[in-house]
C-alpha cells in the first residue's frame, strides 16, 4: 500500500465495551481531520473481572478484527486490557502502532504530582495486575502508588448515575480510605482516573475529594501519545483530505445489542450515537 | 441408564454467575440428601444486558456441558437465562426437567399478593423481554405488574455492599418511583426480587419499603418445584444412599477466574468456598 493510502486509513479504537468513547472524544477534538473505527466487545464486557488468560484472548480477536479494517494504528482505550494485554498485542500487530492508555495516564499523574504520592481507583483486574503501580514507578521512581479497585463507579457511569448524592456517596466510599488524614506519610496529592468509565463521574468525584487533589485521566494524553505516534511514522491524514469542519467519521462496531451501545455510548461519546450506526460483528 | 443410577445423578443448576448461589442454597436446604453440580459462566457474565440471542447461544452451550455430569434435572437459577431461553433449553434438554426461575416467582408473588398490584425488580435483560408480567398474567390474569430495571442492585452484591446508607440509597433509589403514593390506583402490596442476586439486599430493600409489602424471591419456591418435578418423575435420591447430615455435595465450575468466584460465592452461598473447589471449563 503506497504511503499516501496509508495515512488516510482509519484509527482503530478498542474497548470491551462503552468507556473508551471517552478516549474517542478526546482522540476527535485533538485529531479531527482523522477517522475512527471504535470496537466495543458489549457481548463479552466486562473486562474488568476477568482473568489475565481470559482479557488477552479476547483483546487479540479485537485487534485482528480492527486489522480488518486496515487500521493504521491501535488504540486501547481500556485501562484493563493496557494493564493484560498490551504486550501481546503488539506482538501481533507487527508494524502497526499499538497505543494503551496506562502509560499516558501514569505521565499525567507524574506531571500533575508534587509529592510523588498518587492515588489511582480502577477495575479489580488493572489494580490486581499493579500496572498503574509499575507504570508510574517507571517514570518516578521515588513515587508512591495507592490503588483501590472500584467497580461500583462503573456500573454507575453505565447507569447514568453520574451526579447527586448516590454517585457522591460511592465515590465516597471508595475515595475517603485513600485520603484519610490519619495515615502515616501525608496523603495522595493526585488521583487518577483509572478506567475509561470514570471522567464520566468526574464531578462526583471532585466533590468528595481535597481541593488541592489533582484528577488526572487518560484521555488527553493517550490522544498527544497517537498524534505523536502518527506524526513520528508520517501517518497522519494530509490536511487537504481531512473532512472539514464536521465531527470526525467514526464507525461504530459492537458485538451485541446496537440500541444498548447508541443508548449508553451517546453519553459517553456526548454526542447522538443512533443504533443504526452501530454494526453487529462476530469475533 | 437404570432408574436407580438417574436418581443418584447430581442436580444440575445454571447461571451467568454466583447470583445463582442464592437459588443453590435454596436448593440445598430443601433437597439435602441431593448432589449438585453447579456452573457459573463468569466469563461471559453479566447476561443482564445481552441479546436475547446471545443469551440463548450461551445458554444452550451450558445446557450441554452440564449435560456432560449427567445431570438428572436442571435449574436455571438466573432470571435473564429463565426470561430468554428456557424454551430453547426444554426443546434441547429431552427427557431432563428443566425448572427455571421466574415461574417460580411469579407464582410465589400471585400467591403473596391480596390487591394484585404486583411490583418487579430485576436485569434490563428481563423486564425488557416482559417475562415476569407475562408469568404473573398467566396465573393471575387481572394482575397489574410494575416493573423496573435495577441494574446498581447487581453491581452492589457483587461487590459486598448488602447494607446501609449506600445500599438503601440505591434501593429508594429504584423503589421509590415504584411506590410512590401519588400516583393512580394503589401502590404495589408485593416486591418480586426479580435478580438471583437481589435477596443478598433483602435486609436494605426491605428497609427503604412500606412495612406491609411483601417481599418475595424465587429461591424457595423454585426449590419447592425442583422437589415436586423430581419427585413426579421418580428421581428423587433414595433416602439410604443421602450424603448424611453434612451439607450436600457440591461440584463449582466456573468460565473464569475461580478464585474471584470462591470469594464472592461464599458470601451467596454464606458457606465458604475455596478456589481450589471451583474447576474451570471452557464452553
Amino acid at each position: 500500500m503506497p504511503a499516501g493510502s496509508v495515512s488516510a486509513a482509519p484509527i482503530g479504537v478498542f474497548d470491551s465495551g462503552v468507556g473508551g468513547l471517552t478516549v474517542l472524544k478526546a482522540l476527535c477534538a485533538q485529531l479531527p481531520g482523522e477517522s475512527f473505527v471504535y470496537l466495543g466487545d458489549t457481548a463479552r464486557l466486562p473486562y474488568g473481572t476477568k482473568s489475565a488468560a481470559t482479557v488477552t484472548r479476547y483483546s487479540l480477536k479485537a485487534a485482528e478484527a480492527l486489522a480488518e479494517y486496515g487500521v493504521k494504528c491501535l488504540v486501547i482505550a481500556c485501562n484493563t486490557v493496557s494493564a493484560f494485554a498490551l504486550p501481546a498485542i503488539r506482538e501481533h500487530s507487527g508494524a502497526v502502532p499499538v497505543v494503551g492508555v496506562i502509560e499516558p495516564g501514569a505521565e499525567a499523574a507524574c506531571r500533575a504530582s508534587r509529592s510523588g504520592h498518587i492515588a489511582v481507583i480502577a477495575t479489580e483486574g488493572t489494580v490486581r495486575r499493579g500496572a498503574y503501580q509499575a507504570a508510574i514507578l517507571k517514570l518516578r521512581s521515588h513515587a508512591r502508588v495507592s490503588a483501590q479497585p472500584a467497580a461500583l463507579l462503573v456500573a454507575l457511569a453505565e447507569e447514568g448515575v453520574c451526579n447527586g448524592a448516590i454517585a457522591e456517596s460511592i465515590a465516597r466510599y471508595y475515595l475517603a480510605p485513600l485520603f484519610r488524614e490519619d495515615l502515616p506519610g501525608s496523603p495522595p496529592d493526585t488521583l487518577v482516573l483509572g478506567c475509561t468509565h470514570f471522567p464520566m463521574l468526574a464531578d462526583a468525584i471532585r466533590a468528595v475529594l481535597p481541593p488541592q487533589v489533582a484528577v488526572v485521566d487518560s484521555a488527553t494524553t493517550t490522544a498527544a501519545q497517537v498524534h505523536s505516534a502518527l506524526a513520528t511514522a508520517g501517518l497522519l491524514k494530509p490536511a487537504g483530505t481531512a473532512a472539514g469542519a464536521g465531527a470526525p467519521a467514526v464507525r461504530f462496531l459492537a458485538t451485541d445489542d446496537a440500541g444498548r451501545f447508541a443508548r449508553v455510548g451517546s453519553r459517553f461519546l456526548q454526542r447522538p450515537i443512533t443504533s443504526g450506526e452501530v454494526e453487529l460483528i462476530d469475533l
